[in-house]
């Protein structure tokens, strides 16, 4: 088990995961879980989708941001709430503020896609866009910070990380005897809350992130031993351009299996795959864990796999493939 | 209650629908149901969203497909199977057929839309094109019966509706205590299993159609108490093109509380909210009942409605609505 410069005591454990079910029931919608015989034919295992493309704001985002607001109020904490985001959390922590009459600030990259920008602005949040890189998101976030909002980071946090688990918690009940859990990588939010609540509610099952080739930070981190602060970024999957969290990269290395980079040809392909057999968009994030599948057959041959299918908020002007 | 002209024991009942369930389960997916607080909000009422978009093929008509090729083997009746389809029931009939190695062969109008022909070809259906008339449609389904296919018609046919009525069977069991059941009119396949089940599972609930202005026949046929076998088509709901059968119409007439009819610029604006709220393209046909609701709002105001949305096969080239 590689050493991290993190107590034990600041990994959230299920217990936190299973809570935070608790605090958000009634808010976040149980998503569905899907399969199709025909695309496990072309994929040759059993393909099980938990949809958090059909997740109020069409992300898993909703999630954590519903558990972080939420805990805010159980801890007596008033005021704005703000943050940096590609476009889902922003959206999901506008909402979920709008949910509890707080106001919200969204710091966007200006490279975001139409619909994520709509999106925020569809549920109360108000936009300051910045460069697209790191830096720019975290300067725009501290200065909204040293005005007085509360910062809800998009995936470096302990409620946030809690809340994206409860996708899997929820999956763990809906579907029985899983092999593998898989989810795509991003800032980690969502494969570390996944690693949580697989491990301790499937045991039996390895945890597989999946991560563009133009974005794999996480996967270079893990081959030095420690967290990269900088990556060329270039992918089309615009929910995974981050650099992974050092609480996520933490968890990552005690708790997931495998880091799997895929190929943006991969990507595309798996968007128009998912489109041609189930009738859902989902976003190039989502589309990274099929694209693993199709780019790792020997991972995954014969067994039964339960992927997060993270979004759906894509650009219907722009679609990355030919419908 | 109004008389017509086909005796008691054709008209399918409950326990028909039930063992329709039972016969198909396993095949067709059990379809998630999903309800959205802002769009609640929007519509004045509290409406739950059955999803056949999501049901293999992407549209409910799988469910009498996979019935009716069922019963055939029940019966022993061997040979390849026939009809005639603007789309959906087509794709379904394709992939029920194969799923039974039998060989299909589907009329469709030229004007269908580019998804639901390549569905068809992807489901192993062999295509005959024939003007878009109803007249052109039956004349080539019966030119393929009298080479030697069974006939499985859209949607008259107790087999067909039968297996239609299985999502409402689904739905009363997955959202308790509906007070309207909201379905789109077309051949009238849907709403009339889906009222012999409402009827049954959810006595206290009225049963609701929604037609497009420029396809109510059923609407114009209940006015006159009898079925008219002409009238002039013209609306975006290519599900819908088709005049309501003579089963499906005596069916209705007993047991439909209401048809509305909804203008095409309420069903493209339908289209969009869905989309918007539920991260879900619906096709024009499911759009219906969104666009009833918005249309006569002193009809739903306040009640708790299950609408059916019946399939998900648009052309992404050709969105009717201004993403």
């Amino acid at each position: 088990m590689p050493m991290t410069n993190l107590s034990a005591e600041q990994i959230p454990t299920i217990a936190d995961i299973l809570t935070a079910l608790e605090r958000i029931d009634g808010t976040i919608r149980l998503t569905p879980v899907v399969s199709e015989p025909v695309v496990n034919e072309i994929l040759g295992c059993e393909l099980w989708l938990k949809c958090e493309n059909l997740q109020r704001t069409g992300a898993f985002k909703f999630r954590g941001a519903s558990n972080a607001i939420a805990r805010l109020a159980e801890l007596g904490l008033d005021g704005d709430v703000a943050t940096h985001s590609s476009g889902n959390h922003g959206a999901a922590l506008a909402l979920a503020a709008s949910n509890h009459g707080r106001r919200s600030w969204i710091v966007m990259p200006d490279n975001s896609v139409k619909t994520k920008v709509e999106a925020v602005e569809r549920n109360g949040g108000n936009i300051i866009f910045c460069k697209p890189d790191q830096q720019a998101r975290e300067k725009g976030l501290a200065e909204l910070v040293a005005k007085g909002c509360i910062p809800i980071p998009p995936y470096d946090h302990v409620d946030i990380i809690c809340g994206q688990g409860t996708a899997v918690a929820e999956l763990s009940e809906q579907c029985a005897g899983l092999d593998i859990i898989l989810t795509p990588v991003g800032g980690g939010g969502l494969i570390s809350g996944s690693a949580i609540a697989a491990k301790a509610l499937i045991p039996s099952a390895i945890v597989i992130g999946a991560e563009p080739e133009g974005a794999a930070d996480t996967a270079f981190s893990l081959e030095q031993g420690k967290r990269v602060e900088e990556f060329p970024i270039d992918t089309i999957a615009d929910g995974l351009r981050a650099i992974v969290g050092v609480l996520n990269f933490a968890i990552i290395q005690n708790k997931v299996d495998k880091v799997l980079t895929v190929s943006e040809s991969g990507i595309r392909d798996a968007m128009a795959l998912i489109w041609c057999h189930f009738r859902m968009l989902i976003e190039p994030s989502s589309a990274t864990v099929i694209a693993a599948i199709r780019e790792y057959p020997e991972v995954f041959a014969g067994h039964k796999v339960g992927a997060i299918i993270s979004g759906g908020n894509v650009d219907l002007e722009q679609l990355p493939f030919k419908p």
